[in-house]
């Protein structure tokens, strides 16, 4: 560990996308805003498409944030009928401006693609398309598939979308836009969330719109629908859209994980607002464990719906025990000898007038590594707690995803190898407990059966991905993963 | 008003300082993040100087958060044995490089200074300066206090500090280091905060250190003592330090509005830390004006603390109303016709399904102009609320500050001219009930005598200063805030 | 007049082009250099397009100069079998992001576009795209030829070329390319250059080029075939290029003033390299005037070759009457009041013991409004020449430019309305000689009937754009000027 | 060798300083412009510190070239009476911001300083400093020079520089400035260059300025009066200036590159304009060494002058034999496998049209490693020149720089151990000849006995630093060269 305060213990997501068709209003302007709400999802770089019906696509896409990335100039250079944006996570190494989407390829057909999530066979795809010839200007997984769009013969987007889906294997929460459709399709298992929303005209007709989140239709204005089916291939049309179920039948695995840490709090998934569903998770973790405490916190900002569900399930008082600074920079200072014991500090300061001589119920989503949660601890210890006990709204994290998701190595994981019991000692709380997966599936109203959580059971749900062989992906494919 | 997101509908706070005496510790490191934690005090720049005993002053000041402007090369070439530190907050139009701080003079004396106020003298102090040949290099009234204290012909800096501190009228929480000491001193009203902490060494001497707030403390592992006293002149020593009040006959007026909302809530002022005065102040409106209500809701954040506090007096569920955008910048995209109804949307998304159909306390620190809390109260309705019941945790703003806080003026104060319940109908909330201000300072366990609360009664404590002149400090003091 | 050293003297020329169609080559490379040899007709922006055979086209372009815009990176995410490249000065105003090239259009087909020169009739052109629902993202005239182009029926771009061209008034040197042709084409007055190469290969085929001049060729490895013809459109091919002349019968109208100025002097034009040419200027200057002189000095670097050329033919001695400093900048501080005076000395400065005493010839190629020519001769009395007589191997300019080079307006022009001897008189200089028309084309070895020279004889070749229509270009094409 | 544009083969210069006291002018802006005017002394870094008298030094530097560094507004917060400033050249590595200048420091006093030169006992004396307990903000020698000027006893700053400047060994042509006055020293070796000039006022006192080349006088409306005596401190004050000699007994040796190269030709040093004396230089070549030849080309532009004087001499005709490309930039892309034999073309370009078939002699300044001239002699050649005799107005350098000058090792030098016929095989010219050391001498109209000439002779003048002891400096001061 280098860095406390660059060391977010905890997985992390990846991109965000954006599509919408919406002739006579500004879909530069649209997708601009929609990005802004789905900045949580992707820090290091941003881009929009946008294209006339039967006319140019034009693209601009940068590193830094949406608001850094786009200007009033740049929006109207932007014109159109419809448009697509993503917003990029990256991990070091890769952020280098050619990775950055939209990706715009002009191969048999021009087209603007953003992608959310990873190809597992994306080697052997991309050995293909370069022995035909086929060239490429960056790393990333995403312009693969934009490539087997690109060079398609079929004549409409759609049904070449319709032929490629299935030879991709993975996580993709796609949508790629050319001159005439915006065309969203998501992988036959739904791994990554992609969702339908539509924005009323008042004289006008609908205009339909996808995001990777319901919150990025709040902010323009749009009403969430419903989300796009696994296998779906959903086209986006003048007043409507067209759809059709290319890969239906296989078993559906959306990551379990957008519900209790990815995705925003006032996002809906699976029929429910995720701040609901995380105070659910919080009053499930009280039923499973109560314990008799006086003050429950969370860990901001990850464990306030818990903690607030837990609160209203105990009656029990909450307060912040901490004050988090909003200002945590990418590149930062190191701490140095004498303040190398402040570790987390930096982030989190602790309030030793509201937690001393307290018995404190601590609430937080989930522990990877769990140097955060051991410091923590610490912290409200020598603030003067009186008792600390620690709730966590999700199983023991144990195994490491192997779509996308950046966790640690299963050896770092600090649950891994250790009964919840060993976990609680290693991170000197008083008691600890985890939320079953059960209580996770009930707080959601959902069921494991269409659900990855492999990360907590090692049940990996697409064929050829189980753990024994999850080596070769990390592999084989160096700086692949947007 | 422009741009709804940028129109910050409270008070603007300005400045934060820093000062530590402490050889053989890496002084720089420290005042780095010290101002990291006081970064909520100024995101417009950040500046380090530090000086070895008997040395050369050494500074580096630049535009941007302290974090962009200070990397690891640049610390490593600021060695000394104190250090002072600021960041500064910015009114568009003088945010030129010129008025970053400290500020570094060397007329008689080298010397670097950072300073939090606002002199209501300065034209005065710098014709008369201008006449003796010194000549300015900014436009800020802190370069007007360097200068007095540069020029100065006493031998020891604090006792120039001592003769030229009866001189300046206004508010000012100064720091200012030679070669040889730090010395902070603070107006004899003591408008702005400035408090004394203390580093213990393990086999070593205690090093003494001073922030604008005592969270700077926490962060490098200082302790809080107390408030400088108003009028004081504290000089920081080898292992100790030296004070004298220099005028102490003054009526003290601290600021009220650094308990409400300024200083961070977790900061120690008057004795108590501010999470948990605020949370009182949450419990006293909850006393003045019950109410029948199914849930109190937060304008994030600066209704968190206040909405903990009536929760928990009224045993009232609490939750996550609004899911506030942390990735809000300074410049920012007009929303444009079709999205201007969007308005506070892209900082603040409500939650439909949690307050739907509910009875809703929303608390929040304060109302200036009305916009923020009127778009507040209209998104709730549209998102199904059945009643909205305002609770503010400070009493009506009706008067402008003349000691440097940058609020509306008179006109614009939506409590200006209105009763309580006309307030509450142009906000068209069902209620509003405004702390009164003895719930303020009992919350505190202070009194008003020692208080400056002008923007509330316009009362204003400094002689001169009455609300009928103050167009001139306007008219007269272009640019000279800091 | 603002400030002396930006104040170029003389006309300015407007972008620089290239083209390539290299399998088996790093077609960004070449293109990175050849545009760097071009840097002399734009310093505003860059950008390089790239495409493999039935590929995507890849494009990158921002603004500042090649070196800036482009790093390793870069290049490497700019693979390809072909590429076109760009330059671009630009006037103040109009120097926005989305007016850099190459264009990149999608609408039928996709191509990458370059354009040297100004359509007079943009405005008509655009506004019949506009109503076919044509959109833009930039105010350029040449995104209108990229859309005319990207909208075009025709299966192969040459033939879409063949048919837009005619309707194309104005000047353009244009390099446009698709996913399997570069094709160049010139406007039937052959107004701005262009030229043809060829890069060897050692057992592979010949690759071909276009550039705006030859010196692209020489730093690429390349060898100068042969100009561009007047309405040619060309495609380059596979180890080939094929060609057809679609507007032969106009008059040609090539820009005398690239052999004067505007052109490298190791370009080729013209079967002649300019160096030589502009020094058989310098030697018909002498033959037309001769005077007795003791020394000859060049207006450094414009005057250069002319005055090799003058001291050859008169066999006097030659020196560098001025130093020049090579690091003039765009954005410059205003002299003030004190050093005003000095003007033009911050961009040369004279030696006085070279000059003084002598009877000088000082050789420049061309004078427009007079200002720095005026300077010139100050600062040579000020060194104590005894005698100056101005050269300049260029006809009095009376006349504006129609065809898109911003001269001033014929009003500022000093040759306006003065005889030689009155230009004179107002240059103060001793005598003065302008190179006769006839000398021009003499030194280049053509003739007038295949150029422009309206600048200097105020005859326009072009339809409908003689001097007294002019005006209307100015109102109605703002900014549409590349 | 690597990047062959970057690969200037030749020795670099080091740094430029100036110097002013006039009050009631703009010191900053003619200190501005002063710089710019040394801009060829040093590309890294820029800075200007002002004073009022009796007032505070104000300073500003930064990485990038003067008009990069400076504004407006950035000069308008540069007060005072008095000015120095700095432009730096620099090795990659030591690039830091903190090694720019002036440097400021206010140990007992506070100064700014800017120095030319480095000096050989820079370990030592920190040393002794920092046991004294001075700290540093830099790893330059600079900093070392104004540690013991600012910590030194003397009330007059002068004083303080007359006790130092005997304890400092090595090259240094430096100005200081306090708040009363500008004090310029130079060793007394008289290593690097420094001028006196005045400045006429028009009722008003002349005022004084120094700078290492008189052509920054040139630039402000200053004229060049003598140089600066090795061993000299000057006292800038109120209509004149104070003198005295402090280590006048030493052997004077000012270093002859200047005379060659370094300086800009319209710079007087030794009472000549060095244009004229490289002419005689040039003139001297061709009495040395004639030979029958059609054409005389310089090296552009080491080579200008030189070649003017040798044609005039030889009454042989002159031009341009190669173009070069005035836009080279620091950071440059490789030319990659298939561009890299075109190597020295990116910044020449040569013109067969005028060297082909003719007999040559081509002019240049030096030649250190031969790789450039090497190149240059295959591309005339390739040209079609039919004889390339080369002329170096220099003699063969053999020997390395011990006084602050970055040219090659002793191993690297082509004359290293050859013989002139040797090394004009090595480079594959028809004929060699280097100016004789007497020839430089009578070109200039001075003598070997005051100067040094080591790099050709070998004959270091400084005790303690004749060749076998070389290698220590390398190896015990990294980073401290300025």
């Amino acid at each position: 560990m280098t860095n406390p305060i660059e060391d977010r213990d905890g997985p992390r997501d990846e991109c965000g996308v954006f599509g919408i068709y919406a002739p006579e209003r500004e879909v530069a302007r649209l997708a601009y805003f929609a990005l802004f709400a789905l900045q949580h999802r992707g820090q290091e770089s941003a881009g929009i498409a946008t294209a006339p019906r039967g006319g140019s696509i034009m693209a601009l896409r940068d590193q830094g944030l949406v608001a850094q990335v786009f200007d009033e100039n740049k929006l109207r250079s932007l014109p159109g009928d419809m448009a697509i944006g993503h917003v990029r996570y990256s991990t070091t190494g890769s952020s280098h401006w050619e990775n950055t989407q939209p990706i715009v390829r002009s191969d048999r057909r021009a087209l603007a693609l953003a992608h959310n999530g990873n190809l597992i066979n994306a080697v052997e795809l991309q050995a293909e398309l370069r022995e035909q010839g086929v060239a490429f200007a960056s790393t990333s997984d995403s312009e693969i598939i934009a490539a087997l769009l690109a060079t398609h013969p079929a004549e409409r987007i759609e049904d070449a979308v319709a032929d490629v889906l299935p030879r991709l294997k993975g996580a993709f929460s796609t949508v790629v836009m050319t001159d005439d459709a915006v065309v969203a399709f998501r992988d036959p298992h739904g791994l990554r969330p992609l969702a339908l929303g539509v924005l009323d005209g008042e004289d006008e007709k609908p205009s339909y719109t996808v995001a990777s989140e319901s919150c990025a239709f709040d902010l323009i204005g749009a009403r969430y629908l419903r989300d796009i089916q696994p296998g779906e291939v959903l086209t986006l049309t003048d007043g409507g859209f067209r759809t059709r179920l290319v890969a239906g039948s296989e078993r559906h695995a959306f990551c379990v994980f957008e519900y209790i840490y990815f995705a925003r709090p006032d996002s809906r998934m699976a029929g429910t607002v995720l701040q609901v569903a995380r105070g659910k998770m919080g009053e499930n973790l009280w039923h499973e464990a109560p314990v008799e405490a006086d003050l429950v916190i969370p860990v901001p900002d990850s464990g306030n719906a818990a903690a607030r569900g837990l609160a209203r399930a105990a009656n029990l008082p909450q307060d912040d025990g901490f004050i988090k600074n909003r200002y945590v920079a990418r590149t930062f200072i190191q701490p140095g000898q004498e303040l190398r014991k402040q570790g987390l500090r930096l982030k989190f300061n602790p309030l030793p007038e509201v937690v001393a001589g307290k018995r404190l119920i601590v609430v937080d989503d989930s522990i990877v590594r769990g140097n955060t949660t051991r410091q923590i601890v610490q912290m409200l210890r020598d603030a003067g707690a009186a008792e600390i006990h620690l709730r966590i709204s999700a199983p023991p994290i144990k195994h490491p995803c192997h779509y996308g998701i950046d966790m640690s190595t299963r050896e770092e994981m600090i649950a891994h190898g250790r009964t919840v019991e060993e976990v609680a000692a290693e991170l000197a709380a008083d008691s600890l407990h985890y939320l079953s997966l059960e209580g996770v599936y009930a707080a959601v109203g959902t069921t494991r059966e269409s659900h990855c959580d492999a990360c907590f059971t090692g049940e990996y749900p697409l064929a050829g991905t189980e753990e024994e062989a999850s080596g070769k992906y990390a592999l084989e494919l160096p700086l692949l993963r947007v």
